[in-house]
């Protein structure tokens, strides 16, 4: 039997980290797309996603871009925690609007990375720029799933 | 008619924000105490707030940290909304802790403004630091409750 | 007689910027191009630039990435200021090393943008990653050079 | 004979980081405190410091806190090496003006620390707000020593 590829170590880790996500449930962010090191998420902006000047809450947006982030640096199926984040926000989120975060890796370097997280509305406007640092623990996501290398 | 104090209008401001903010009734996220340039909130991390790994979704810590910046920066009764935000995530947080975001004014100055976010859990440990940088635009939050100065 | 091109500006103004840029030259900055948008400098780390671990003062790497951000935000002539950088220092940079900082343009809307600067060393690893927030007056950079419009 | 005091740590390590610190010389950064965790350091701004806007540049702004940094982050006597920074800069520095940079640590679990850097001027206005990630290696940045343990 054939070793899984790495497409295939990051579209099991990435089913199995979805399907324990709360979070992502509460606020119905679903996956669109997941490679080696990148990942898009999709969420839609909800009446009780609104803060109190009746726009997206800007940690929702963040949580949103936070997800894609996760599955992006646990997509080599070893567990990566986010170790700190900064956030540029550009747009407001209206009300009905939909997001998209696309994840990209930008350097894996030892048990450090560095991802790069745009989210865009509807209309292919970049509401925010997320940048994540990883930190990698030594154990696997999913026990079974084999563990596949980043390039850099 | 005496004119409302500085802390009366942080008071009317935050109370409005908070009726109105969706997001925050949401994840239960509580406000605590609110002063000129400072605000506290609170919130108790629900099993429906986990993420894959099984603790309190990175996203949701942010969120808390950036309610609390947000009833600080408008605690004047000037429209300020988050123009960027970075969050160092130190210590992980449980289903069932009790987290505490404590917000802080370091500078107002012109329309930009900086705050530091302390979010602690019930134990007094540090679980995650977020700097927020403020813009103001030329409105009022509430539109009858006067305007106050920030210090510097 | 035409107007300059965008790409007539942005070298225009990028001359006259590193001829009076005290700080390149006290530190040996170079630039190897520029364009709408972005810019390309260079600087090889001399003994007096080692810091108390005898490797390279991580500011004067923040301060090339600094310098190709301020190129390529100011390459329309619009002064552009930095509102604020973050860097994330991935390797260190030895003596004797030539660094290459390339700076590019994420999102310009209205008076902000976001550039994306890496710094490489003389073997392609990249050293850090750099990300700058810019802020525009309304003020030329080079008073004759005309005005160029940032796609986005 | 007694160890060392933590303050008499501190004070042999920052002595031994500034002796080796070239940049500093180059720039004529000068220690004015040190103690456990914290750490002030000034320069002035030179001629040959200004950038093309004929301001300090950016950067050295950024060299002299993070020097602070350095100072403080190393100050157990355990080597630590910035893994990542931010800067928020407020106002410009002028050619002639007096920086001061007061480094504090923030937060220092296991081997990550966060530390903050203040920046004022002459007049006492804040010029910049910075913030650095430590991470600690296993030696020591003075051999003979001893180390101290940092209260969190």
């Amino acid at each position: 039997m054939q070793p899984p590829s790495a497409q295939e170590i990051a579209a099991t880790v990435s089913a199995s980290m979805h399907r324990d996500d709360r979070c992502a449930a509460l606020l119905g962010i679903e996956p669109v797309a997941v490679a080696p090191g990148s990942a898009v998420m999709r969420m839609t902006v909800r009446k009780d996603m609104a803060n109190g000047h009746a726009i997206c809450h800007g940690g929702l947006i963040f949580t949103l871009a936070d997800t894609a982030f996760a599955h992006a640096c646990n997509s080599y199926n070893v567990v990566s925690v986010a170790a700190g984040c900064s956030i540029e926000f550009l747009l407001p989120a209206q009300i009905g609007d939909t997001l998209t975060a696309s994840a990209e890796q930008r350097v894996v370097r030892g048990r450090s990375g560095v991802f790069d997280i745009t989210v865009s509305n509807q209309h292919g406007e970049t509401v925010a720029l997320f940048r994540g640092k990883s930190h990698r623990l030594n154990e696997p996501v999913v026990a079974a799933a084999g563990e596949a290398v980043p390039d850099d």
